[in-house]
């Protein structure tokens, strides 16, 4: 199944090609992916099975063509615009993460409510709120981060979709829910703290299965 | 199986229940639980049997003690020490973000290796990095957020674990090997954007079993 935890694992698998053709590698094995990512090799091939990618059984893959087919099924073979609404701690942090530039990802703009926060001239300009509707129109833009106050993000993820947005990475402690034809992910900074204690504790109390703490 | 996503949903259940008595609610159904976080109501029973939590059929559970019998399985019923390593911009943000502490999560302390980022009398305050083992050793610190460039990550586990660090939150975008006896989780953020588009691109393909984008 083309679940999420499959998709994660071909981002994962890219990362791991990308670090070995740095190191000059031509050629890679199912076994070198599975164990640079932490799966059985089984899995790696089932999931390449999945997207119809397929290895030499004595060859292996060829990295290069491995990385372009899944920059091709992970949308990664053109830049994706995304705009930031919220420009608190987080939301500034994340307008300045360097990692999504390299990954191919624009952060066109951010948005919000405070007055003190705008910055029109700036590398990444920071508008009022009430401007995000017609950019997002404008740029066609599809994708937004949210990182307002969990009171607001309901809202502004309604406005946002109702412009045009068709996914969204929420960093508000709510899990929004969005209308049929839109998305969000959310990434719940208090709750995988909390996640981690519990393991924690499970670990002081006895050894566990490290399966089953493993990050998905 | 008490795994990650099992206790993922346990602290969501915790969030609707503050919400609920916020509200003036004393008693709760497994089926109000289960809509406030997306889930079948037989999954809420599932869940609470594996840690012997039990309802009555007609009267529902009590909110409080239900509450405090949650933060007592996810260990929230003290307060848990935090410290940062890698005071860059996503570093410094999670020490200023407030709800932590709500939380119960006390950030003590930053380290860093550039001294233009240190503050040793600040509310929190940031510490030049050699000064991570004695502070993990004299405060009994046991949770670590690392915020480090990937290039640095690992070998930083390795140091906070050596000092008695067993859970660390993972913002470096490597999957980090950890010694048995410790734990790590990883949140990379150029990861969760990269999926998220993926599922936009499905979605505006086809139309799509929502159970199979959702986040875990």
């Amino acid at each position: 199944m083309k679940n999420r935890n499959c998709i994660i694992r071909l981002s994962r698998y890219k990362t791991a090609l990308y670090r070995l053709k740095a190191l000059g590698f031509v050629k890679v094995f199912s076994d070198n992916l599975a164990e640079a990512i932490g799966v059985m090799p089984s899995q790696v091939r089932k999931d390449f099975s999945l997207f119809g990618i397929s290895g030499k059984k004595r060859g292996g893959y060829h990295i290069d063509a491995l990385i372009e087919r899944l920059n091709e099924i992970l949308g990664k073979d053109k830049v994706h615009t995304v705009i930031i609404v919220g420009c608190g701690h987080i939301g500034s942090a994340l307008m300045k993460y360097r990692k999504f530039e390299d990954g191919g990802i624009k952060i066109a703009a951010g948005f919000d409510i405070d007055p003190a926060k705008h910055a029109q001239d700036a590398d990444i300009p920071v508008f009022p709120i009430d401007r995000v509707k017609p950019f997002i129109k404008e740029h066609n833009v599809e994708l937004a981060i949210i990182a307002v106050p969990d009171i607001a993000a309901q809202q502004v993820a309604d406005m946002l979709i109702s412009a045009g947005i068709k996914g969204i990475l929420n960093f508000a402690p709510i899990r929004l829910r969005c209308p049929e034809g839109s998305i969000a992910h959310n990434i719940n900074l208090e709750l995988e703290l909390e996640n981690l204690i519990y393991f924690v504790n499970v670990l002081k109390k006895k050894r566990v299965n490290p399966d089953e703490t493993e990050n998905a």
